[in-house]
């Protein structure tokens, strides 16, 4: 007795005899092959495209002989005819094996496909979502057994994909009727099912084969920013990116002042709850039309965001982040309706993920950092720091992570500098000042040129020269610092003491001129002493919060140091290391995650497991709190300094010569004292 | 070594021997017994109250001394101060156990307790709600291990309740922390958990101890009426009852005009969605203000209905009800919640509860017919309709039950008959025909005067005599057939073969008057031949029904006939006979059930088991559907006589002679075709 067919696919390598005849869908389901469908084997959804490979194969032991598979046949003809199929490939529903042979399926053709990230450091994304699409075939209905539509929808879901006690979504019982009956009692289902266990919620419903995609919004909620990604749901692909201003901006330009607002106001919270939700239906119908997409094909959101955002989104008042405890009213992961939160431009039944908080100081914005760049599956030591108005900064290894939040002000981003702005064209962004001349050379946004480079000043024209943006100040003051115009005091010298007339009195200090269009009726560009001081309590801030886990975890180094969030992507390893922002490590240790919550949002949006994960993950992350640590404040007074005093940089000194200078005129800011009245 | 105290419950008679200091209330958990508790033993709920008995019991085999319990302590007098306490009982928390001990657990103090009903026949309530109250008192929070208020109260309710995994329902969230800090940490939860297996869900909190309730609405959804029961979740007490008109009457008086009425309106269906839910929210709103009560309080609600009652209130186009093959969009039951249906009068996370439906015409107020009734679970045969302008007709036994619906028209309740109207004062709603003098009596609604009685004229001056009403049109036609005036083809005869005057032409056949008050400018009010042809058609359709249960039953008589409804309640049972509406049993053994399918939704509401068996037992109804049926036709006009030629009426005979005349002028009224083209 000869025996069945040796079926290998590859790239899994997975094996098994098969009778002749069997279907290659039918043989990949039963050795557990990834190998889409959404037809079920109807050959009508083109998503089981498999590639046959011909003559030997002595890795696999077998040599595949023409005729291996059933002869092309009229249903793949019909599809390759309407839709085009590349050379080679096949329909896994229709071929069928009658010799030995190798199949390889194609990266389009599986379900848990990986999504490649551009930047190389970071996790992969698998794509395994909540939701995904099911075509079925549903029995008529048939009076002499009378059972309803959804009965026999949910008996079609257990029958043809064996997905048992499944509901229909209550949205949908209004518009069923139809749909089955456009579609000849053929319809296609979005099925949700999340990482909860729960049974099986149908979300949205087609007639027929439904061809419209399947997405979802990965949204970061910034107290500035709102950021959303609209992916595909089956491929993972961003298909549009897009961000608005949080419109709560006019109720408080930071965290604590709108936490003041709802304080001061009663019923202030709905306020602020109405204007981000109503912000949040403009960004998803505009990111639909972007994309030119059906916004009723948004079938999902996950969110991220810091702890006063969480509670805003949600409707609560956030009075109580705003003093110790610092309460949450809720910290575990949620999962919504769409309609829980107003969110009226998703389908009717789209479902709301929020990450979980880690803390009252730091958020599901800093558990999805935590997501995207896992500090806790490496053996190094990772500083990870996120920056926006507070820094969430986390340390750790593959023995323990912690976390905290520190209050570093909105210095960062350009406010309360002088000459500060966002980062926007016009905006000095890059600069460098020449030990020698004392000369600065900048760049603007908008722009590659620097300002001592042909054809500057026609690049910047158009935008003018309007001031300096926040990675523009860092590298202001780093700068100051290396050309000695600036002592380790954070004191800026005087011209006599400089030897520069760029270092202009300002009061009873002194400040240096970058930039001076005022003969053209134009700013002059300065950085104050109020300036280097507004820059020095956030830079302390952050630093003492790094310096807090690393007193946690027992170490006095890291490994690496992870810079995330719009911060990281613009700022200089080098100036933030002269700043004394950050610990000393080799400069090729300090990495740009880029926007690693929005990250962490896809990868949540796109893998169920990993919002098991997370929420694993945050119960296990120490949390510490500064506000109450007096470690804290020890840390932050020492860390004044430029690189501050006590502490060995080694690495930085054997990159940059800090010049010893002192412009000490006998006054000190208090800056601890302001630190603690902000806070309280 | 002496024994642990024996202690001894009753009404369980559970026992078991506990060391001295036990508090009672401990005891009774560690036993199972059913003794109630809010607050988990704090002294504060007294929910707990037990009697302790003294003396000698045999039965027990034990004898209790004086000092068989810790004595009266602070507690105890406290609340019996603020709040009373019977005499002889104390809180079970607080009485400890010193010797053995006999412990009687009061009704009240009972979870389980049963709610007697007053009709004897039909089923008691046992209380097994979905939503109960806990008292908690919850951790606060704490900055150095910060977790969410939120999962503190989860944490709360399963280590003092041992409820393991509740959420909070979203809408709660915003004033969350308010009620936690109001109550200073200790607070009421009420928590739902269904008969589906879900995870608990926390759908209202108070600050403190509760003690306003927790409600629940039994809604009866008719056509032409909502009818609500407000149940107290404890007790099972009916509060309330209420009812309003539904509003759909002004898009169609019956189901057929409302499906008509949304096929000839695109959208239609919207309005007669919005319509009744509007309805609903100002019944709720009127009868938690007759019953005292905080809506707030009022967490769930539990409806039946008729299908297309039930798809109009889920917002669902009834369009395929009203052809064949009378596709449901949902049969089964469904737990939603309120704001789903826009219900904002109750609390905003009060959840819903829709019975089954068993067919395309026979809904969940037939189904709540079988759960109040429980027809399966007798040994005897019950026949039992529930006539509305639809009759839903049960037949079984504990081998089988079936099911239909017939479209018996709005002739019973007073409507398409010539003086007919609804049962209001002034409406004749019971008649008796003297065979020999061939004159009327009768009584009016509002009276119980007879008409040849003293003073009913006086009686009725207030609201005239205005018609008649479904009861009296029914009587008044068998009262013709006993009296002689009718002949067994449904004609009546003219004044020279009756030999009365009353007997007066009308076109080509004849009426008999009741009541003339023509001459004070009042009514005329008669039976005329058009309203005989009404009643004959709908008590065909009727019988035709039950026959054709019978015919797939194979039986030719039941035991019981149940009759349901407001037509139950006010029908009389040997007229209903004499016209042929019923088949023939003793007259003792028509039982009238009164609104069984309001009491159907209180079982639901008051108890999740019955949730369960409901839907187990509609799987197994067998239904039958008169709409295709040809044995339905050829019952419906072999039904047409009164009583009906083809059928023996033994017993009916042995009570009423029925005499026979005969007053065929050859005409015949095509009945059949009539109603083929009603059903159409």
């Amino acid at each position: 007795m000869t025996q069945d067919p040796l079926v290998v696919f590859t790239p899994s390598g997975k094996r098994g005899r098969f009778a002749v005849g069997t279907p290659i869908l039918q043989a990949a389901r039963q050795l557990g092959v990834d190998l889409d469908s959404v037809c079920g084997g109807r050959g009508i959804c083109s998503k089981c495209q498999i590639t046959p490979s011909y003559g030997d194969f002595p890795k696999h032991g077998i040599t595949v002989a023409d005729g291996a598979l059933s002869d092309w046949n009229a249903v793949e003809e019909r599809y390759k005819s309407k839709r085009g199929l590349i050379d080679g490939r096949r329909l896994g529903c229709q071929a069928q094996v009658q010799g030995d042979v190798v199949i390889d399926v194609p990266p389009e053709s599986q379900v848990h496909r990986q999504v490649v990230r551009k930047a190389a450091a970071a996790r992969d994304i698998v794509m395994a979502p909540a939701t995904r699409l099911f075509y079925i075939e549903v029995d008529e209905p048939d009076m002499h057994t009378p059972t309803g539509d959804v009965e026999r929808i949910a008996r079609a879901l257990e029958t043809q994909w064996d997905m048992s006690g499944a509901t229909l979504a209550p949205a949908l019982l209004p518009g069923l009727q139809r749909v089955l009956r456009q579609g000849a009692w053929k319809i296609t289902v979005a099925l949700f099912q999340d990482h909860r266990g729960g049974a099986p919620v149908i979300t949205q419903i087609w007639p027929g084969l439904h061809e419209g995609g399947l997405h979802g919004l990965a949204i970061d909620l910034g107290s500035t920013t709102i950021a959303a990604h609209l992916c595909d749901l089956k491929t993972g692909a961003v298909l549009a990116s897009s961000g608005v201003m949080n419109p709560q901006i006019r109720f408080g330009e930071d965290l604590m002042s709108r936490v003041s607002y709802a304080m001061m106001n009663p019923g202030g919270e709905k306020d602020m709850t109405d204007a981000v939700r109503t912000a949040l239906n403009g960004l998803t119908e505009a990111i639909a039309t972007e994309a030119e997409i059906d916004p009723q094909t948004i079938l999902e959101a996950v969110f991220v965001c810091n702890p006063v955002m969480h509670h805003l989104l949600l409707g609560i008042d956030p009075v109580e982040l705003g003093q110790a405890p610092f309460a949450l009213a809720t910290s575990d992961s949620l999962s919504l309706g769409a309609r829980d939160l107003d969110l009226t431009a998703l389908a009717p039944s789209a479902q709301v993920y929020l990450l979980p908080c880690i803390a009252g100081h730091v958020g599901a914005d800093a558990a999805a950092v935590a997501l995207s760049e896992e500090p806790g599956k490496r053996d190094d030591l990772s500083l990870i720091v996120d920056v926006g108005t507070n820094a969430e900064i986390l340390l750790g290894n593959k023995t323990r992570v912690l976390a905290c939040s520190s209050p570093t002000g909105p210095a960062f981003e350009g406010a309360q500098i002088s000459s500060g702005q966002r980062a926007a064209p016009g905006a000095i962004e890059r600069i460098e000042i020449d030990p020698i001349t004392k000369e600065p050379r900048f760049r603007v946004i908008g722009s590659d040129l620097w300002s001592d480079e042909d054809g500057f000043a026609e690049a910047t024209a158009g935008s003018g020269i309007t001031g300096i943006c926040g990675s523009g100040i860092i590298e202001a003051v780093a700068e100051l610092r290396i050309a000695g115009l600036l002592d380790p005091s954070g004191l800026i010298g005087s011209a006599e003491a400089t030897g520069t007339p760029r270092c202009i009195p300002e009061g009873r200090t002194h400040a240096y001129v970058i930039h001076d269009s005022t003969a053209s009726g134009g700013p002059l560009i300065t950085v104050t002493q109020g300036d280097i001081r507004a820059i020095q309590l956030a830079k302390s801030a952050l630093y003492a919060g790094a310096r807090l886990l690393m007193d946690e975890m027992g170490v006095d180094k890291v490994d690496r140091v992870v810079l995330a969030g719009a911060f990281g992507a613009h700022i200089s390893p080098k100036h933030a290391m002269v700043l004394g922002m950050i610990p000393d490590v080799p400069l090729d240790a300090v990495l740009s995650a880029g926007n690693a919550a929005g990250t962490g949002a896809r990868i949540a949006l796109c893998n169920i497991d990993a919002r098991a994960e997370i929420e694993r993950v945050v119960h296990q992350i120490t949390k510490v709190e500064t506000a109450i640590e007096p470690r804290f404040q020890e840390h932050f007074v020492a860390a004044n300094a430029i690189p501050h005093a006590t502490e060995p940089f080694a690495t930085l000194r054997s990159i940059v010569p800090l010049p010893e200078v002192s412009f000490n005129t006998g006054g000190s800011s208090d800056a601890g004292g302001r630190r603690r009245r902000r806070r309280a």
